[in-house]
């Protein structure tokens, strides 16, 4: 296997293989939950709190020095998680439940750290996923709900999901998604694998769960506005593939709210031995698709 | 029927059998969801403000003159409600859209109208009323949650539901509940008739849901607070019934926390035809109870 010659290391950056960490500094990983209702998305904002740097006080207070933290996908303003993987390097030696425990102590309540682990040292949050899993959860009800409300988005109309599952089909597989690419991406590309699309109820709640490679900006909200303009029936099932086949974000529909969004899942290669818990939300009573269905479309086979 | 003779009208009084309210005046009843977790309960307050005050000021603006509600049951600081039931007195005529639209338009999105209609004279939220029933859902995982965390109380350890079933049967029927009543009650009576208490699990919620013809103060999570104490291990299931005996608040367990519990259902005999809908929270896919067990203990009979 080829070394990289030239290879520095650098917090956080990925360790090609072959190389490792400098002696005496660690590289962990943690699962952090949170309410996005109250932060300004995941990523550190001048103007208001990010995620992220409740993540990093509260890691630099237990490291007892300054810790960085690298995310698998960086959420925006109103997105939650319920297992957002992170990792930062440290040349604090700390237990896994020191970690865990001294984190929560330091972070209000609306972030959790379910676990950290120590990692291999190529172990990278964003470049060793293999995949993300979102929920997006909609309630179909008849008036707005009071109780859940930066939980769930709100569909006052009744929504059909046989009419919407026939939709997602045409997005399944490799394709160039411009046209739910939010403005101001900064993805390199626009080509994305969905690996696949499953919608359920769940009583008054619908729940549509989606698994890719990776997402683009808004790709998730913006397929989501398109989808429910189906599910009301003002487009018939074929236009999320007439879409798609535009390469055109202007022509597409309305990008759905925020507060129904949750990152729920991100898969790493067994290798990294990533604890894996229930999906979630909470209220969620039924595990991913690819658990339900293993031989689902989309043909991809690492399981967690 | 005896008529009473010197019976004068006052706002949102009960109208007794045979007489009628003034002419010009209407009586009407509605049904409002809240999330507690804003607000110190229904009742207005000098320091803070209650669900109440924004009902009001919100069907006031909808009357064009100031309207005082009633309601069925007042919640405490952070407890919810799905359905509580208010009734008011009003001269101003608007159809059931119009008070639920309007007074929608005039409350701040944790608090919603869900219907709101016309009513006979006599009917009235509180004294009309069969019973109430409340849910009292617990997060039961190892780590506390970040979503949710203002809907759900939580709980570490396992807990165990046939101890806890066990342990409530004691408490269904008429019984003096002297050591579950809060301080400062200011009920006549330390009677209550439970109708029934079931407890079930969701997920990884366990959900305790409870019927009586009425409550005392804070009585719902005094119970909860020794039943957690009997699924937790701490006590045999025998401590409640032991407990209830005592009548004695100063030997029972904590007062479990308001964000947990949430008043589903008032019931009303038939011939107010009180709409009724899910019971809620709208995660919560399970239909009352009596509902599921039409022959449950407490003998009961009305459904709604």
């Amino acid at each position: 296997m080829a070394v990289a010659q030239d290879w520095q290391y650098r917090v956080n950056y990925l360790v090609p293989e072959g190389r490792k960490l400098p002696s005496g500094i660690f590289r962990y990983a943690a699962a952090i939950e949170y309410d996005g209702s109250g932060y300004c998305g995941w990523q550190r904002q001048r103007h208001c709190t990010g995620v992220q740097e409740v993540v990093e006080k509260a890691l630099s207070a237990v490291a007892d020095e300054p810790v960085k933290v690298a995310c698998a996908g960086r959420t925006d303003t109103g997105v939650h998680a319920t297992a957002q993987i992170i990792h930062f390097d440290s040349r604090a030696m700390r237990s896994s439940r020191n970690w865990m425990l001294g984190s929560n102590a330091n972070m209000p309540r609306n972030v959790r750290c379910h676990w950290a682990e120590k990692m291999p040292d190529n172990f990278h949050a964003r470049f060793s996923a293999h995949s993300r899993t979102y929920r997006y959860l909609v309630l179909n009800t008849s008036s707005r709900p009071a109780l859940l409300r930066q939980g769930l988005a709100w569909e006052g109309a009744n929504i059909s999901l046989p009419a919407m599952n026939e939709a997602v089909a045409a997005l399944i597989g490799e394709h160039d998604f411009s046209s739910f690419r939010g403005a101001g991406c900064q993805s390199a590309t626009p080509w994305r694998s969905i690996h696949y699309i499953d919608i359920f109820r769940l009583n008054d709640i619908v729940v549509f769960e989606i698994r890719a490679n990776a997402f683009l900006l808004h790709m998730v909200r913006n397929i989501m506005g398109a989808l429910l303009a189906v599910g009301r029936g003002e487009h018939s099932p074929q236009w999320l593939g007439q879409l798609l086949a535009l390469r055109d974000r202007s022509k597409a529909g309305v990008t759905a709210p925020a507060q129904g969004l949750y990152l729920v899942r991100v898969a790493y290669p067994s290798e990294f031995a990533i604890p894996v818990f229930k999906p979630g939300p909470c209220f969620v009573g039924r595990d991913l698709y690819d658990v339900i269905h293993p031989s689902r479309p989309g043909g991809f086979s690492t399981k967690n």
